[in-house]
């Protein structure tokens, strides 16, 4: 079992750098250069082993996941990535070696595809446990927040919601499962091209980490107003359909998690620049709904009855044991 | 018990902001403005329950260790801290809001007095543990870095060492202990005045969490030099003293950690500068050693003899069960 420092050196070999890391790990902190003109985006997010992942869970993929959900929330804000740290805990075990390898594999690999350098963070002993902060960068007032979405604005989803939280489902019945299903959970791909295809376009934005209905509802209070959602209009994936019934697939894509797609707004005047953006980058987009002014979210099935999902976002909460 | 976001909630109401964060909790990630001709310094943290602290001790002083810990790099660092997230895994207990309560009020009160803005994190439920990350500002290229030691530089240290460890073995002994011991161990003091007033005077930094070996041993390894350490002027607390007899306290100024003084270096001739800066900082410092070209970590008793510390800086992973 290798020690503290040891590990630290095994990632540090690894870690790839960029012209902006002045210094990078190796010292009590980073130093770092945000390009003039640019604010600087900060998120946090932890996995715990056993309530964010399957504890089975590969650590190729953990390291992929953990850093995906913090290059999404960037997505969501319409930043550049640039930089992260890694805290890392790990259980006493002798395949620290091993697991570390593998856990870099996924990590790096998704860093790379980002351009995103790991300058810091801890090692530290317990339960498994991962907290990523990621850092980009917006233009000076560009990025993409919650709380300017106005009534009439389109709400838009892009690509396919419901898969991840449909594995989860698979996985917690233990019967037959989807590889497809499986790989949204596990391998999350952050909207970065998007996002960044948004600036100027788009009124507000999310990502979908705990489920559509808790996450538009974050936008709907941080810009005091309501929204219609279509219930036939969302995205769905041929394998989520080909598992899953139209009655069942509702309360995965309102309430499950771990899509990592953005959810955002725009007035509907937008739509062909919208378009075109989401077509650059090679993904979908449907518009799902619109904004009203009177507050709360409303689902309306095809039969143009109201839908009420059950309680959202509380999932983390209950766990994946 | 409170979900997710009803935490965050109670976060985020307690949570001061400073006029250069954008846009602090609240969204999918902050917003933050590093003033020009500034290099960004970023560094993080964890503590674990039962590793980096007894799990009795009280949710205040986490707090406040929590943020202490990270401060203290930054200090090293030679950074004024601005900004900070939080990452703050919790076991599922009925006490939850009471104890996050407890803890920001350690944390806050430190930040509160440092200026730092608690400007994100995530909130998770698992083993406790505590993944701070904090950023603060250098004037560019003016960040006291480990690897900028020459032969021939004295080797300083603030304050006084090995109280922290002492607490630490006393609560381990179970048998009599010291409140002011265990004050430095639950309340570490980051040195920020220290570290900003030895700007363009220390020529290499450390904060001492491991240990005098293995921390100054990192500068070492950095600089390329050695240094010989006089153990007759290692700075020594009367309540250490009081408690802990020579040959017990070395180990633990040594190899024991937690303290989070400073360690740094600089020539001969930045003495009475370095002693004004530190006594307008109010803090005493004391020359321990020199810097020599051959390399190694030498410590030397005061009758002249040769003395080896254990094996030093793993003892997070030994755990404080």
């Amino acid at each position: 079992m290798p020690g503290e420092f040891a590990l630290i050196d095994r990632i540090r070999a690894r870690a790839r750098s960029r012209v902006d890391v002045l210094l990078g790990i190796g010292d009590d902190a980073a130093i770092l250069r945000v390009p003039a003109g640019h604010d600087l985006v900060v998120t946090s997010d932890t996995l715990v082993s056993g309530v964010h992942f399957p504890a089975q869970t590969a650590p190729t993929d953990i390291g992929w996941k953990a850093l995906a959900v913090n290059l999404s929330d960037l997505a969501a804000m319409a930043a550049t990535p640039a930089w992260c740290t890694l805290a890392l805990t790990l259980p006493d075990a002798d395949a620290d070696a091993d697991w570390v390898d593998a856990f870099l594999d996924g990590f790096l690999e998704l860093a790379e595809r980002h351009d995103v350098a790991l300058v810091g963070g801890d090692t530290t002993r317990g339960p498994l446990s991962i907290t990523v902060t990621a850092h980009g960068f917006v233009p000076e007032g560009q990025a993409l927040r919650r709380d300017g979405a106005h009534a009439g604005d389109e709400v838009w989803v892009t690509g396919s919601i419901g898969d991840a939280a449909g594995a989860l489902a698979q996985w917690r019945a233990r019967g037959p499962s989807s590889a497809k299903l499986r790989h949204r959970l596990d391998r999350p791909t952050p909207r970065i091209a998007v996002g960044l295809a948004l600036r100027g376009i788009a009124t507000a934005g999310i990502d979908l980490s705990d489920g559509l209905a808790a996450d538009l509802g974050h936008v709907l209070a941080a810009s005091s107003v309501g929204a219609r959602i279509d219930l036939g209009r969302l995205p769905t994936s041929r394998t989520l359909a080909d598992h899953f019934e139209q009655a069942q697939r509702w309360p995965l894509q309102l309430s499950g998690g771990d899509d990592y797609e953005l959810c955002f707004t725009a007035p509907a005047s937008a739509a062909f620049a919208i378009e075109q953006a989401l077509a650059a980058c090679d993904v979908t987009g449907t518009v799902v709904g619109q904004l009203v002014a009177e507050p709360g979210l409303r689902f309306t099935t095809p039969e143009g009855e109201d839908y009420v999902p059950a309680a959202a976002g509380f999932q983390h909460f209950q766990g994946v044991h």
